[in-house]
């Protein structure tokens, strides 16, 4: 799939070699990065992975970008914490396969619709739920160059008073008070699914678990993820001297049938 | 997806309040915990979610396994270094979407090709080479059970003399000397595909690296991955006292075309 | 200074080749070890570092322990959370140096005691309050096996109704709820003195930050501190499987004077 | 002790109300920052925690500047990898109390010799090796700063040739091959006396680990500290977003008296 040569409408992640990524199109022709331009349109019948160099001869690798790699080079990150750490642990938290359903809100910047729509496959359907227009409108940006369109469904919506889905597989909320729509998430959630939450701080933690506990939901999970990075030199090896220290923590929780008059779970 | 009632051959998860978790086949009958037993014929015909009490009256809740769940509570470890903190962000790392063709070896116990398996959906594949012919056929139990076997298919060989796919997307390693067998998944990866790599030692990075540095590869990543848990009570959040410090190193990098006489990238 | 011979009243820790740790007392005779006894009486004269084995030839060698050794070892540790990895950083950043005069609340089992009356010196003092007698008695007992004894006047009082002394270099809290006492901390530091924190739960450090930023305090610091130990084995060195994950959160600020009416800085 | 008024020769530390800090001497007179200017003669006769403001009226407050104060604040760090969250584990670690004789090589700029000096009190004495020059004229004025040149003795002197002391309390190497020089520590340090490296990279941990094998060592720690902060807002607690995500790692050993033949521990 990574391999077709590149076409002119495509997508392109360029690498230099120490690292630095950018995404483009190809049909933007040139491109400029501070070695100097590259015109682009050589790239057209190349496989990915190919060389390219700038007009002063500084070398650049081409690839057919990840859904990671868009995530973390493409999409404007104003609204961001959903960094791939957090997201592929979720992913395989929340069950989310080919063929699943999602709701997600709020859309933000599009990063975590990306990923999910790249999970579900042309079987599955996001259904990711913002206030802001504008969001929405940057989102469906975002998820057109990633090709994965079709495969979401965008709602320009309060999401107080709920969500139009039922018997989702999985919900994920990554909005300023969780706790407020865990209800209405629940509601659209099928028994047997998972929740998936991120906050930054251990204050909206603490809301999202007090309502959590009235509600019907256990294996209630609270963890942040940290990734560590290494210099890649076989005779120095050693961490990086910095590293994002924190992004998000993330709550997740699966729904039970109420029996009645016999909730809550103890924690 | 989660949401269909149980079946006499289905799978499940039990899960009981304080978060401990079991994975069985309703086929079972009876399953026996420290609480008492569970009469798992009473699942049929109910819906994910519900609730199952022991014959003590001690209350468990039943479940359809995700892929993590399957991999985190059914899969034999003797193995196992692959845990899903490490396996969701290889997963977005090497871009495994559905549709991918994937290469993994060693096989082990079949966690990583189980959630490889799951990623890829129906049109994907999973190749999955192993020495030793009782991890494969563990392994396969286990795809099995997960209903997956489908998407694999398990070759019980020594990789030295190379693997038998091209153009694959991706190429995982999770064996000892992996520098030993860089060549062979290099000839097997597409230029622009991703090759990810699992070690538990400083010295098999180091090892690693080194050939590495002389291959065709750029974007060269070396990092570890820790989760971190809280005790999810709001009114004295805190994390955990202890937790996995260690599992293993990931080492990724993308395959580029080689251009004649002028290899190698500097790191 | 650790290398003297050893005499009857010494205390000694013992440590085998795996490095399981003891701390004892010469005069005790008899130490039994699950690989067998110990005749003790045979260090009498020999420099510390010295080997001596068990009644059934497993060996083990004989130190002084340090201050460290003790808090590890020697102190029972019911009420403990005062690790060296904390404590180590806190007596640097309190300024806690050979002279100083500290006060701190509670005594607990004595673990902090004991290091700050190591650090202090003979010219320093350490001011332990404690509510609970059966407390004091057991810290009193550890300081005395530390040596440390005369460096350290113990309280048995509640602090509400505050400390005796003033103009104290340090004051370090290790109490559940220390934005009680505060106020009462601030009446015997000098200004220009640190006062230290340990809480293990966010919920306390709030309560605490909420209580500080209206009393004259500067350079507020919050911080963890996590050590991670590594297998000693230079053909494969890798972290330890498992880490001490949290103990403590540690809170530490300055007290400054209060100029009239324009309290309070900015955080 | 850091509640005396201040005079003209006086260290002073500045910490303004965000938490910035610089180290400068009374003397100095005129003090700039982006904010203005400090007339730094108005402290005289004030104690420490007192206000003071620039000519601009930013505020900022003048304290005694602690050991670990000047260590991150007025030492030049060019060749500076001695952390507090090292320097206070490892000096517990190492044992190292007042009244300590401690060895340590290289000097630097001085900022472990500032710290030990500081911990052995004015009976304790640190003999620091380096084979520059110019770091020695450096740590000595850094030293003088601190007020505690008195208690280290600074030798300029490659330490192949060994150590002029002998029964130390403590060895300290901060040098590139520390595992050149381990016999030599040896040879210095008293039995039952504990021995404390930092260095960088792993591959330095393995080749040290490889010749501390062979010597009459024991208990032998590696280990790395991490020290996370947290944005000190108790209605958005959270951990800063980047931290220092490695400086060095520390190993730790403890010497026994080598027994005829009969060498080596177990790992």
């Amino acid at each position: 799939m990574h391999s077709q040569p590149f076409q002119d409408g495509d997508v392109v992640l360029l690498v230099d070699e120490v690292g630095n990524k950018w995404v483009t199109k190809v049909s933007v022709g040139k491109f400029t990065i501070s070695q100097g331009t590259i015109n682009l349109s050589e790239l057209i019948g190349k496989a990915p992975g190919c060389a390219i160099s700038t007009h002063l001869g500084y070398r650049c690798y081409a690839f057919r970008p990840t859904p990671n790699d868009l995530v973390m080079h493409a999409i404007k990150r104003e609204t961001q914490i959903a960094y791939p750490k957090e997201m592929g642990y979720l992913i395989l938290r929340l069950g989310i396969v080919p063929g699943c359903r999602v709701v997600e809100a709020g859309t933000g910047s599009g990063a975590s619709t990306l990923l999910f729509a790249s999970a579900v496959g042309d079987d599955g359907k996001v259904y990711s739920y913002e206030r802001r227009l504008e969001f929405t409108e940057r989102a469906r940006r975002n998820l057109e160059l990633a090709g994965l369109l079709h495969r979401v469904e965008f709602k320009v919506r309060d999401i107080a008073s709920g969500f139009d889905e039922k018997d989702v597989d999985a919900v994920f909320l990554d909005v300023r008070t969780p706790w407020e729509y865990l209800e209405q998430s629940l509601e659209a959630l099928a028994t047997g699914g998972s929740i998936g939450i991120l906050v930054p701080t251990t204050n909206q933690i603490c809301e999202t678990l007090r309502v959590m506990q009235r509600l019907p939901l256990v294996d209630i999970e609270v963890c942040e993820i940290l990734v560590r990075h290494y210099k890649p030199n076989p005779e120095r090896l050693r961490p990086e001297d910095r590293m994002v220290a924190h992004t998000a923590f993330l709550i997740a929780a699966r729904k039970v049938t109420l029996a009645k008059g016999d909730f809550l779970p103890a924690v």
